[in-house]
């Protein structure tokens, strides 16, 4: 049986405060449902008690349902000279209805008295009386001892005295932090140790990335006995960011041999990052340890040689184990597996050495190189395959368009519209619209044509619209644009790619509603028993 | 008197592997003379054995003068079963006029019998003998002890008969190589510590960051005696890349005491950085430690409060160590404080209560409000400040563009153009041009039109161009563009805001034109000793 490390992660709270991060509600829970999803042991929702949209997004989390993670408020211990149940921090960790708490106080002189400017004596009563205020609620309460690893380097007694505040309190976990991102990890080591011996609490850990060592600093605590790492699932936050959870975890379960996620999990951890990325609208590195795109790939020729002899020449873990694949650069061979299942679906009869396989194979491979990226956009790989398949009759198809766009600055008007020729059955139709932007005139041009035809056009609601640039050059770089739509009931996702965003969004448009009124028609012929 | 770190720059031929990076011989001058003027002892310039285009490159190299650093030509021992003055390879590396020489051989077991299919007892001849004919030859020799680390693991045993048979060929350096990355820093110092008392030779270490631990492992190595670090400069390399040197000589000269580079070298690696990453057409992470844009950006209120009380109390190292810069990001959760040490930079003489600060800060709140988002475009929020406070004229301004679009299907044909009048100095121009999608064309328009009054808009280039949907209801919705631009010197962002993606392009791309000539006038008049 492995030992288990709680994983607690901080994306919605720490990860928050990344620069160029930030979470619309829709998104924050998306994270949220992803982190559960993938097996994370505590999430850190927000801070109720500095930020009024974390209380809103707090009352929206009553009516979620987890699978398995716990929900964990963060705020501070309670302001100098305040009792505890006077403190309206404290107090609104409690309205917030999360299951767990996280509480930061000093575990450093220093910061102390030069920073919060308070005695050393009144700090360690704020510890004490804050965690055991909560934990008299009911709370799960995990102490963060801020700065500990500077506060230990300074004055090992007192930032031990703060530590065993927080046991006197009752906190479930004391989680010691190298706030600043300086420490080395023999320094960690040495400092968790000693704390370790020092308390009977469970002890944690909480690192930054600004030395590059927030990974190895996370391992070295585990060593000497820490039992909870904390960081943020694609190590976003303040400044180099937050440890990473997507590297150290596969470090402690694959190499150090503890239990971190469910195995069947960290099997799709490359999935959950780039869904994680998708919804932050992060570019993932391509170097990134285990799930980043060059995680297993090979360029040099002596390296290609060696893998084909034997993958642990140049692999350190075999890609699968983390949902990763091996990539030879140049001369590209990708799995089947993956779309065989998808293809099944069309057509059952068809093989991984079906010819219609390959060719799919062939042209997802071609779209791919082009800059399609297939992850989160399913709907447009059945119409893909469906096309390929011969599956498939347009509903409509698009003859030509055009758009106008500019401004005048003396009057500031803004102008946009649009010109389409559709073919429906035959008849070529030209319809215009003015739009806010010429993307959306071209929608309005296109959803006014469709209409007459379609009417169902009507009831499809665009939920996002995300575009990314991918090989971020200049403005003729290449853009993407992922759509995900619904009508109400269901929400399907679709995706364009171009050097025109305009033109990128319009294919990403033409997929959407085509898979609208393919989806209506196979929902009609199901309640007719036709199918 | 600090101890000295001899420092190994293999981004020339380790880097080169890395996918997405490709060098001309230019681009590799550039880099060599980089690298040099930096103060990097030993520069790895290329395989002269397996690559054709590397001879060619040490054939320039002959005429190129280097201030400090020795160029070290890289290659495999000798072939199994052939004497070494009968061995290609080796007689390329003499013939590369290199003056030191990395030579690999397996120090594994499993790589010796498996990989490169000889007998373990041959493995050692061919390390010693091919060391002592280079050395015979006059050269520095490296014996780079691949896969040791793994080697060690499999076999103590065979793993120091490698590394003594290269010290009995009498290799001046012999460097321990953690080639697939997948090691531990505690297996690092362990098995490092051994070598260094087994064998005389100075001792060496390089690693990868396939486990996210190239640093970690590098310190550990140090700290158990290595004295020269392999690595390349921003850690380009085979899948997840080589250990990263701009993280690990900051980490060993400013925290562990060691010397690697010049100090006032060190003072300047970010803007080595930069430059490096320009050579390579790289996009610099933002997060990277010490050299990233964010490494030093405090967003959270309660860090920003506490860097203005101490910058200690969220800082590792003062970011002036590196050549980095403090800044505290603009967002919702930012106070005038934060706005005032911009406003200073501007006029001394305005205070927190100053109409002038209420008005600039009443604007940048209508802004965010209408979905700028100030953080990271520090030159747009200068712009906006200058002109808010009457210390701006601008170098041109648009009266009105026009953008034309579409796509014609039956022949795929994608329209793009773009008609722009700009008034500069009372004069009006109007000039068109064509482009990959009507951003880019309107780009090119702008460029011609103004690149006769300002020749610097050439010297250009956007590193970085992202699009964020801002509330993702439709095709209606606002869109924020935030631009990167680089002159090859200084880096800086700006932003745009529209319902219209062309409009948010333009208005981030007129300040990033705007903030080019202020800021080459500032210097001017610095140079000219105006100001």
């Amino acid at each position: 049986m492995k030992e288990k490390i709680t994983v607690f992660d901080s994306t919605l709270r720490d990860g928050a405060q990344a620069e160029g991060i930030s979470f619309s509600v829709e998104d924050k829970l998306r994270i949220l449902h992803t982190l559960d999803d993938l097996g994370i042991d505590i999430i850190e929702a927000g801070n109720p008690g500095s930020n009024p949209k974390d209380i809103e997004f707090f009352e929206r989390l009553k009516n979620e349902k987890l699978n398995h993670a716990r929900i964990c408020a963060f705020g501070s211990t309670r302001r100098p000279d305040t009792p505890a149940e006077e403190d309206d921090n404290l107090k609104k960790i409690l309205d917030s209805g999360a299951e767990a708490a996280a509480i930061f106080g000093k575990a450093s002189v220093f910061q102390t008295e030069q920073i919060i400017h308070t005695t050393k004596e009144e700090n360690l009563k704020m510890v004490e009386e804050s965690v055991r205020y909560l934990k008299d609620h009911g709370l799960e309460v995990i102490f963060d001892a801020e700065h500990f690893y500077d506060g230990y380097k300074e004055d090992r007694d007192y930032a031990l005295d703060v530590v065993r505040a927080a046991e006197r309190g009752g906190a479930d976990w004391i989680v010691l932090c190298d706030t600043n991102g300086g420490c080395l990890p023999t320094e960690i080591l040495e400092a968790t140790k000693d704390v370790v011996e020092t308390v009977k609490v469970p002890v944690g850990v909480h690192t930054h990335d600004d030395s590059g060592l927030g990974t190895a600093n996370t391992l070295a605590a585990v060593e000497a006995g820490a039992r909870q790492v904390q960081g943020t699932f694609l190590g976003f936050g303040e400044r180099c960011g937050n440890a990473n959870l997507s590297t150290i975890v596969p470090n402690l379960q694959l190499k150090m041999g503890y239990e971190c996620l469910p195995e069947e999990k960290l099997k799709r951890l490359t999935n959950y990052s780039i869904k994680m990325a998708e919804i932050a609208n992060f570019n993932l590195n391509g170097r990134e340890p285990f799930i980043g795109k060059s995680a297993f790939a090979h360029k040099g020729g002596m390296h290609i040689d060696a893998v084909q002899k034997d993958p642990r020449s140049f692999e350190h873990i075999v890609p699968e184990a983390v949902g990763n694949k091996r990539r030879v650069l140049m001369s590209e061979v990708s799995g089947r597996g993956t779309i065989i299942d998808r293809i099944h679906e069309i057509d059952p009869s068809l093989t991984k050495k079906s010819k219609e396989t390959t060719r799919i194979m062939d042209k997802i491979k071609k779209m791919e190189y082009e800059g399609y990226q297939f992850e989160g956009a399913e709907s447009s790989v059945m119409l893909l395959m469906r096309k390929e398949l011969g599956a498939y009759r347009p509903f409509f198809s698009i003859e030509d368009y055009k758009i106008l766009g500019g401004k005048v600055y003396n009057d500031s008007t803004l102008l946009a519209s649009a010109i389409v020729k559709v073919n429906v059955d035959g008849r070529t139709l030209i319809h215009a619209a003015e739009g806010d932007g010429p993307v959306n005139a071209l929608d309005n041009a296109l959803r006014d044509a469709l209409a007459n035809f379609y009417p169902a056009i009507n009831n499809i609601r665009l939920t996002d619209f995300k575009v990314r640039v991918i090989d971020k050059g200049s403005t003729a770089s290449k853009v993407r644009v992922l759509m995900e739509s619904t009508d109400g009931e269901d929400i399907w996702t679709t995706v364009g790619v171009s050097t025109d965003v305009i033109e990128a969004s319009l294919i990403a448009l033409i997929d959407s509603i085509e898979y609208k009124l393919l989806n209506d028609l196979e929902k009609q012929m199901r309640a007719y028993k036709i199918v």
